[in-house]
Order: structure tokens, then C-alpha cells, then sequence
């Protein structure tokens, strides 16, 4: 089993990647999950799991359903089982389950203990780790929420044996952003595909590790993190949180931001080819319709990093495997670059 | 101005007691307020806030109103005025305003900044300072919360001129808690009613930083600061939150407590006397009719506290200054405590 540990003071946790062995807790136990995941693992996870008492607490499944109403009926939940501060919420599923189970504890009688155990691969490589949780609400994406660190995260990759291709290939995208942004060498191998799924998450976790032990609450470089998301956000919705899984429309995201790149000088046409070429080796979408670029726009705003008015796009900073944040680009720009997507 | 710091690591601040001077932010402010609080001191919070806008939230006042559903609309209202992370939440009220207001901020956008101005006596000398936040459900009080410290907090005693007096004795009671636990030589000044509110402010607000500082997320220590609190639930919940303001029933329990600790050899029935005596001095109720005393008992296991089946009463630890937290104590005993209150 391969650890890597997340440095963050008091915070601080490890990640566990390799087949899930006994998990012991001393006190209650509430595993918040959906009913496909519990359908297909809960057994396996509850044999696994030794504790006074333990609990099942089902949610919907999907984007649509990340909000406050599902974390009070969690809540509620915890309640009716008489959860202590001495009892853990494990979140059992992907990304949608992680932010609202995480979000739960740390809101439940001010903060119980988490573990997370992803089951699809955008958790593992992405959403599980670093402590953000969250739901949506009418106004925007992730608005509602707290920086929460798990007590451990454990990734077992025989969970992803039953995924559809839809969702592995939503879970590489956010690996794709990872290497784009800060490895060549492992954008090279991800084109290649010639990495296994531990290699693929180890790599991401380690390079996550090292970006939120620098910056836990998002002050500046944990940023990079969002490269393609201010598109993917506008898709999301633009969708109702419907047609695209997050992934997908990351895929997207970080085309268009290519697109701005090249036409501020920041990524050669050989290079966004080549990010384009690996998310279609992994079937992602890499093309959308705007059908109003002005409303595209306007909807940046409704990011919770742009309600300062001054939207802050992540892009490669010349090359594959680098990054800057830059803000006060013009609106004529980015319109321009918009309209290719017409 | 005096300046007391209270020593969080990252988290730390400083409470300032004394006249209100300019309040300067470089973001947006929201003020988290109460129509009553707003008609009396809106103007004069407005005329020292220097920003660059600032939007005032009124929420109903009273216990009864800290629910989730109003922390919501708060958080609704600061997205319609567009905070963003660099904004900042003042409450402007008593612990009611503070619990959620603090709340708010700290799970808008994963959390903004927060400052208190609390305008009763009970939020000066207790629930404004040590980044306690929550609401109440119908499971019990403070249940659904987070720890999060603002960044200052101003304590101007001009604005307790409008309370009534059981508000101002409901403040009171808190100082007696704190004084009765930690520090006798202050208990006497209190008996005497010798010490000014300025006075008596700092000196809670002194203590109460050195117990958060210890012990920020009640693992602990902090857990001394619920003396009278177990029983006071249980008097607040069966008054529907609405027969006894918290200060008043935090009195009762303070009383209900000493009649445990006398009935332990933990307080003699002489120092029990000194204390009710001090709290019927400044008018604050110290009896109580118990119809089921099982009940009440069986009541106490909705705290968050005695939640894992384990009361954990907290004492004096032999005489007034001093404290124990003290778990296994049996049934019987408590209920034959709980009899003299029949």
C-alpha cells in the first residue's frame, strides 16, 4: 500500500492507494453513499469496516442533488443515529458524495471525523484530497461549503472495475489538468497511455499534496487547480448540471483556455494540439456550441473566484507542465476567443 | 481602547473594548442584524464602516430563530449582493446574531471574513469571542455549527445602554459562570456588584481567551465554560426556547449544578449559597419546577455532549475559583438532585 502524506499542520493526513485492508474506529460510524455505489460495494466496504455500529446513509446520485437540502437530510440522518464527536462520516462514492459527506461533518456538531474512499476516478485523482467540500446552490457551483481535511483518504482501484467509460474518461481529464499544469513528463505518459490507474492517481495525489500543503485555503497557487474549470463551470450550467459530467466539462474548459493561451502567446498551436489529441485519446469532448457569447461571459461572474468583477483564467504559461493566473484580460479577447466556439 | 488578544496560531485576533472608532475593510461588508438592534444602532455602526459597500441583513430575533433556514437566507442575501472572498460579515446583535452570522461566513464561498460587534452584555462577555458558531434543530441547541474565529471583534459598552434589565441580567449570569469556575477573587467583586460593565467585560473576555487559546476546539478545558449549560438546555428546550432567555436559564442549571456538587462533596451548601445569592442579586431566577424529573434526566442525552450515553457534569471543584469535569456519575444521584427541584 503506497502513502503519501498531505503536511498541513494540525490537518495534517495521508493518503492510501492499494487494496483496502481493515479500517477500525473506536467510535459510530456513518457511511454516506448513493445506491448505485452501495449496490455494487457497500458489502465489500462493510466487511472491512470494524466499529461499534455502523450506518448507511443513501443519496442521490448526480451533480443536480449536491445541495443543502441532501446534506440536512445527511444531517438528519447522523442525528436520528445518535453520531458523537467521537463517531466518523466515511464518504463512499465520488465526488458528489465526498463534498456533501465532507461538508456534513464538518458542520455536524462542529466537526466529527471524515475519512474519504472514492470509488470513481475524478475522486481519487482529484476531488478526495485537499479538503474541499461543498455544494451547489441557484447561484453558482461549490458557493456553499468549508475547507474540511479527511483524518485519511483510501483509494482501492478494484472499486473503479465497474465505472462506465464515460466516467473514467471524466476522472482523466482532471488528471490531464494536473500534468498540464505541472508536468510535462507526466503529460507525455498519459498521451502515451501507458500508465495503470495507481500510477495515474499516485502521480495526482502527490502533485495535489504538494500544491494544498502550500496553499490549504486557496490564496494563490491551489488556483491552478481550476485550469478549464471557469469554462466548465458556465457548461455545467448552461446544462442544468445534466449533460456534461464535471470531467467532460473540464475537457472543454481547458481547450478554451488553450484557445485564450494561444492568442495571448501563452501556449503554441503545437502544443494546444497536443493537449486536445491526449483528452480525445481519452474520449473526452473537446468541442461545445456557444450559442450566446455574451451570456457565456457574463456567467464567469457568477464563479465565486470572479464576483470580484475581475475574472482570473488559469493558463499554461508558454508550455505544457506550467501555469499562471492572470486577470484583467480584456473582454474583447475573450470574447474573440468565445466566438471560435460558435 | 483596550486590546485583548486571544493566541489561535492562524486563527488569532484581538477583542477591543471601548468606543467604536472608524472600521476600515477594503472589500464589502454585510451587517448581520435584528430589526430591533437595526432601529436602535444601525446610524451609528453605519457612520464608522468605511467600505466600499455595505449591505445590512436583518434576521428575526430570539432563540427560537437560529435555525438553519435563517442561516440560508442570510447566505442568500450576501449572494445577491455579490460577496466575494474578499468581503467581510460583521453581526451586530446579541449571540443569537452572532451564532449565525459567524456561521454564514464561515461556509459562504468556504468561508469570508467575519468580524462581531456584539450589543448585548451576554454575546460581549461569552458568545462572541472563541469562534463558536451554529443553529438549533429540532435534535437540540447548537447542533449544526462550525469553529471559526473572526478576525476582531469590537465591544462598545455605549450600545448595552437599551437593554432591559433581564437582558443585562442574562449577561450577567455568564460572568458569574465564568467567575464561579476560574476565578474567586472576581466572583467576590461580582457579589458586591463593585466592577463597572467595562470592567467586568475584559476580565470574561481575559479568561474566556486563555481557555480558547488552550483548548480552541473543546477537546478539553473549554468544556469547563458549560458549567450550568447541561441543565439550562434542558430548561431552554422545554420552554420551547422562548420562557427562558439562555442567561436565565444558564442561572437555574449554575444552581442545579451546585446542588450535584454539594450532594458529591464538591461544594458546601454555605459557598452553593453565596453563589445563588450573587445571582439573585442581579435579579436572575435561580428556582425551577421539574414535572418529570426522568424526563429532564432522559433529556439530557440530546446535548452534543452526552450524546455518546456519558453525562459529563461540570463542577466546582471543592469551592468557588475552581472547576471538574465529572462523567460517571449515577442515575440515582442525579435524579435525587433533580427531586429537590420538584
Amino acid at each position: 500500500m503506497k502513502e503519501i502524506k498531505l503536511d498541513l499542520g494540525n490537518s495534517s493526513y495521508s493518503v492510501f492507494i492499494g487494496s483496502l485492508g481493515e479500517l477500525n474506529f473506536a467510535g459510530k460510524v456513518a457511511v454516506v453513499t448513493n445506491p448505485k455505489v452501495a449496490g455494487l460495494h457497500f458489502k465489500t466496504l462493510l466487511s472491512k469496516i470494524k466499529a461499534p455500529e455502523v450506518y448507511a446513509i443513501s443519496v442521490p446520485d448526480g451533480e443536480e442533488y449536491k445541495n443543502l437540502s441532501n446534506v440536512e437530510s445527511i444531517l438528519e440522518q447522523c442525528f436520528i443515529s445518535r453520531l458523537d464527536r467521537k463517531s466518523t462520516i466515511i464518504s463512499f462514492g465520488g465526488g458528489v458524495i465526498s463534498d456533501m459527506a465532507g461538508f456534513a461533518a464538518s458542520i455536524y456538531e462542529r466537526g466529527i471525523g471524515y475519512v474519504g474512499v472514492p470509488t470513481t476516478l475524478l475522486a481519487a485523482v482529484d476531488a478526495s484530497v485537499g479538503g474541499k467540500t461543498g455544494v451547489n446552490n441557484k447561484f453558482g457551483k461549490n458557493l456553499i461549503g468549508s475547507f474540511y481535511q479527511p483524518s485519511a483518504v483510501y483509494i482501492d482501484t478494484s472499486f473503479l472495475a465497474t465505472l462506465d467509460s464515460r466516467e473514467i474518461a471524466a476522472g482523466m481529464a482532471e488528471a490531464i489538468k494536473m500534468a498540464v499544469m505541472f508536468d510535462e513528463g507526466f503529460f507525455n505518459e498519459l498521451a502515451k497511455k501507458s500508465l495503470s490507474y495507481d500510477e495515474i492517481i499516485a502521480k495526482c495525489v502527490s502533485l495535489k499534496a504538494d500544491v494544498v500543503s502550500q496553499d490549504e485555503k486557496e490564496a494563490g497557487l491551489r488556483a491552478v487547480l481550476n485550469y478549464g474549470h471557469t469554462f466548465a463551470h458556465v457548461i455545467e450550467c448552461e446544462g442544468g448540471y445534466s449533460t456534461h459530467l464535471h470531467g467532460e466539462a473540464v475537457a472543454i474548459g481547458m481547450v478554451m483556455a488553450n484557445t485564450l493561451a494561444c492568442e495571448l502567446g501563452l501556449l503554441s498551436a503545437d502544443e494546444a494540439q497536443k493537449i486536445k489529441n491526449a483528452l480525445e485519446a481519452y474520449n473526452l469532448p473537446t468541442s461545445y456550441k456557444i450559442k450566446d457569447t455574451n451570456a457565456f461571459y457574463e456567467a464567469f461572474f457568477h464563479d465565486k473566484k470572479s464576483m470580484d468583477g475581475n475574472i482570473k483564467f488559469i493558463l499554461t504559461n508558454g508550455k505544457i507542465g506550467s501555469h499562471i493566473i492572470k486577470g484583467d484580460i480584456s473582454k474583447d479577447i475573450v470574447i474573440k476567443v468565445l466566438s471560435k466556439f460558435c
